[in-house]
């Protein structure tokens, strides 16, 4: 049984229609359907428009995948293991100099690379996938095995796939395959000033 | 003249409709609108749903509204001080304990931030406004007059307003009043290991 995503205001319903399912079909996936999704995530807003965004990814019939799923915790390798890709999303921690501007630290290349991320998921869901982020992954591993500089940041991992019958999940899992809720608008927005 | 924002792959025109202006038309929104873009922010997802994003706004015809616009640095308030609300966006840099679990620092509380700033900004697009980001703001004082606890990162401000034609701009800035480009998606998404 799903509950129902009700919202207090009349927001489009991409946002509501896009969840983290674990539960997927372990079919193929088109390398343009994955790159259709990482299009739309080129298009997020950041600070001066620098980008600081990259993204690694697999699709699961290609050779990495293997090595793609031992970089999940047990847990998300339990179900992720039927997604149709899996995306390792980077940030640049530094800004490049030019002529008039030493090199120097982003403050906002999580923040700008967490924009990307959401624009990645709505472009999935709007395409027929749901994709699901993973902070449970093993950072320093990624930075090995993916050959990442040390200068940019792994922030998550992204399963991507199909939605399956909760039925191939673990158990344990079957039951919390349902869109999660979120706080009352009231208690994250407030006028003015912090409330104490 | 607009510079046409053209895309690799075939995604949905609301992320090439979205962009950041500066030319705003001085107009009141009602809070109902506000309200609504925040509520798709509300919709974003985050490690583990603890929804780390916080907002503080202050709408044009409020008394917090010149005190808002003094937070922005003097280039960024030029322009904002005819968008028709300021939102400031703040993130929860601890993960509160329960039961079980200490109290801990989040690994994510920024990325999940930007997530729930670029749903803001694609629904203030679908209800007819523009979302414009500034990293451009002073921090400490953000912190200091609004009063926000020292366990949340002021993130970034954002203008929110109906666009406006470019000539009530300072003259400098008439010119760079249209859609940025990005990189081409093979610069920023790579198959298995990063590229040297």
């Amino acid at each position: 049984m799903t509950t129902e995503r009700t919202t207090d205001y009349p927001i489009d319903p991409i946002f509501t229609d896009r969840w983290s399912p674990r539960a997927f079909d372990a079919s193929s996936m088109a390398e343009t359907d994955l790159l259709t999704i990482l299009e739309a995530a080129r298009w997020a807003p950041s600070a001066f428009n620098i980008q600081p965004w990259r993204f690694l990814y697999s699709l699961r019939d290609d050779h990495c995948w293997q090595s793609y799923l031992e970089l999940l915790d047990p847990f998300n390798m339990s179900w992720a293991c039927h997604a149709s890709a899996l995306v390792i999303v980077l940030s640049d921690t530094m800004i490049s100099g030019d002529g008039d501007r030493p090199q120097q630290q982003s403050r906002t290349h999580s923040f700008d690379a967490g924009a990307a991320w959401a624009q990645l998921a709505l472009q999935a869901t709007l395409l027929g996938y749901q994709a699901h982020a993973m902070a449970g992954i093993h950072y320093h591993q990624s930075h090995k095995r993916l050959s990442v500089p040390e200068r940019y940041r792994v922030e998550i991992a992204v399963a991507i796939g199909k939605r399956a019958h909760p039925s191939v999940l673990p158990e344990g899992l079957q039951g919390r395959e349902q869109p999660s809720q979120r706080l009352p608008v009231r208690e994250i927005a407030f006028p003015g000033i912090f409330p104490h």
